[in-house]
């Protein structure tokens, strides 16, 4: 079995670079490239938001007409909301840094992310592209991690190697986002690349299906953002796989466990967030039931100021399960536990139930709630985190 | 026309009182009983969380069986998530009452509104039902605002007299709210008597209609409570009004301004709040369109911060709209204007927009966001508030 390894292995066939281009204050890095080898596959999801940002249309039209061989990606200004400018500014840095490196501009794809609603200043994007592509490197996953971050106080980075018949196969992933997730289709920027060589098809369904199993599952304040994508590419340097492979099925382990840490990494990272809580539902009529329980208990602000306060406050959850929308809910088929401590049983509180024990589980920084809506063999997982003053004073001043 | 006024209205046929049972600590008023007279008529709306307390369930039970003669409403303990415990203990409190007014059971209301989960102490509620009863009086109606109150910082009472040609009409309402606001049917506990003379199913109309149009556009926190319900009474003490009587709109729309006055009053002492804003939204393909943008932004915990620091950040506002759901969505049919202050014009800022514009609005206490999303003559406007530190530190400390 392969491990996640938070030191990133290479991907022959991906260089990466990150500079200052000057739209973010202080110098910080906010210009990341991703330069792809020719032969490679890549595949992406992007959000559902109807409004999606001017790079998330280009970038869909030109994943469409060619495979990447550079993805261009700023921090510090998202491009949303700024109509046929926006489109106009990212289609003249892509061009840009197509002629800089011999590739037509269909063959590059723009993501951006920050603030929403300002001009990008392409110019300054444009001026950093040579310094930038003259530092491409094989071992700059880090800085990449860095130099697209915005909220995000750490940066997210996760790593695998899998052993096939035909030799190793490495994972490498990274993800920013701390704020306005909810990734409906995808999250708020995620990379990742594999040396294995892989047919697009099988990896447009292996990055629909893992992104649906792991960013599509986390929540931080409900508001699924304009700029979201999520983009695996295959540099077909390592081992050949498809699904028929003997290997398939640890390759595809591996890529779930990288896009579920990375997933992870973001709602731990959540703004302001002290935890990290599993919602767990189960037994819904359909999957969707338990999915709809378990993001209204994740979103309830009332219930998510509980975990702030590490106080087990069981009727907010049943309150949020009750008007969640969950089909053929009986409040005698109701269980709650939080960290294995049984709270709720058939609908009513636990004969001998000691708050104190559930107490010392929520005072953690992490946990899991368990709910049970009913005996269907369904089952749906949605992490989330607490909503502290710090949430409050992030978004209260961010901008400022 | 008639005035809506914060000073009371004795309704005739009605009666209150307020004492201290006992649940709430610090000896506060949690007890309060509304008396009506024989020959009234009450009509209701409940919530629709399916998870509702006991006492929403005997209360629809006993008011499809019998025209009310008594409301008890107890502050401290929502009674809910008690199972049928709760239900026996709701049950004992409206056969004692009745006991003690000569009435059935049936005839007895019961209305809770406080912590959810813990057991109702039914023993001290019967204990001050005696003392209670001795003081009803028809001048209470402030000492009634007053004792049902939780987490509000305020009472909130508005009345207001109409003139009929038979006489004048009055209207006198209350409300209490301020956490778990999103009723889906009707408001955490309103109040609401007027002594004209009103046919039980207009009076059944016209509190499902008002609700719709007062309690049911207004939200805190996306939370739809356990216990909310919304009872309108005719005493018949005074003028007899129908759909048919000349009267009836000046009579319809006095009562619905009371309504909407209410709904206000919660909204403005939502748990933390700074700000009242109004979100207006206009021209989906349906009604239902407009709504779901509405509530988008208005329970958008990025756009509540922002509220709170009064900041134009409204990027938010169109990515709220923009995974809303709303039908037909096109990103260059969106129009935003904060305060009258025009900031988008299809889909794109305005040229020459200033900001500090809008600043200025959003550092007053009450203003409204206007957003257009296509050309057709629908409408819907919902009610919020801001996210403040406050709101946290109140539903983090709550309970202990």
């Amino acid at each position: 079995m392969s491990e996640i390894s938070i030191s990133p292995h290479r991907i022959a066939g991906v260089r990466l670079a990150c500079v200052a281009a000057g739209i973010r204050k202080n110098g910080r890095p906010d210009l990341t490239l991703v330069e792809i080898c020719p032969g490679a596959t890549a595949a992406a999801v992007f959000t559902r938001n109807v409004f999606c940002a001017a790079p998330v249309t280009l970038a869909r039209r030109h994943l469409a007409a060619a495979m990447p061989r550079l993805l261009v990606i700023n921090a510090g200004n998202a491009n949303a909301g700024t109509g046929e400018q926006g489109l106009a500014d990212a289609l003249t840095v892509c061009q840009e840094a197509g002629a800089r490196l011999n590739c037509a501009a269909d063959a590059v794809l723009p993501f951006s992310t920050g603030v929403i609603g300002q001009r990008l200043p392409a110019e300054k994007l444009v001026s950093a592209l040579s310094p930038a592509i003259a530092e491409l490197r094989d071992d700059a996953w880090e800085a990449a991690a860095h130099g697209i971050m915005t909220t995000d106080t750490v940066p997210k980075l996760f790593s695998a190697r899998v052993d096939t018949a035909h030799g190793p196969c490495h994972i490498t992933g990274i993800t920013k986002g701390a704020g306005m997730i909810k990734p409906d289709m995808a999250t708020m920027l995620a990379f990742i690349a594999t040396d294995a060589k892989i047919g697009q098809s099988d990896l447009q369904i292996l990055v629909s299906e893992l992104a649906d199993r792991s960013f599509n599952r986390i929540t931080i304040d409900g508001d699924t953002s304009t700029n979201d994508a999520c983009i695996l590419i295959a540099s077909a340097q390592g081992p050949t796989l498809s699904p028929a492979s003997p290997d398939w099925p640890s390759f595809r382990a591996a890529l779930e466990g990288v896009f579920c840490e990375l997933a992870r990494a973001i709602v731990r990272d959540g703004e302001g967030a002290t935890k990290l809580v599993t919602v767990d539902v189960r037994g819904g009529q359909a999957e969707a039931d338990c999915l709809r329980a378990a993001y209204a208990v994740a979103e309830s602000p009332l219930v998510k100021t509980a975990l702030f306060a590490s106080d087990p406050n069981w009727g907010r959850i049943l309150a949020a399960v009750g008007r969640s929308g969950a089909s053929g809910l009986v409040l005698t088929d109701i269980d709650i536990a939080i960290g294995g401590v049984r709270i709720v049983a058939g609908g009513e509180p636990v004969p001998g139930y000691d708050e104190a024990d559930v107490a010392r589980v929520m005072a953690g920084a992490e946990y899991i709630i368990e709910v049970r809506i009913g005996q269907a063999a369904t089952h749906a997982t949605v992490l989330t985190c607490d909503f502290s003053y710090d949430y409050v004073k992030i978004n209260a001043e961010y901008r400022s």
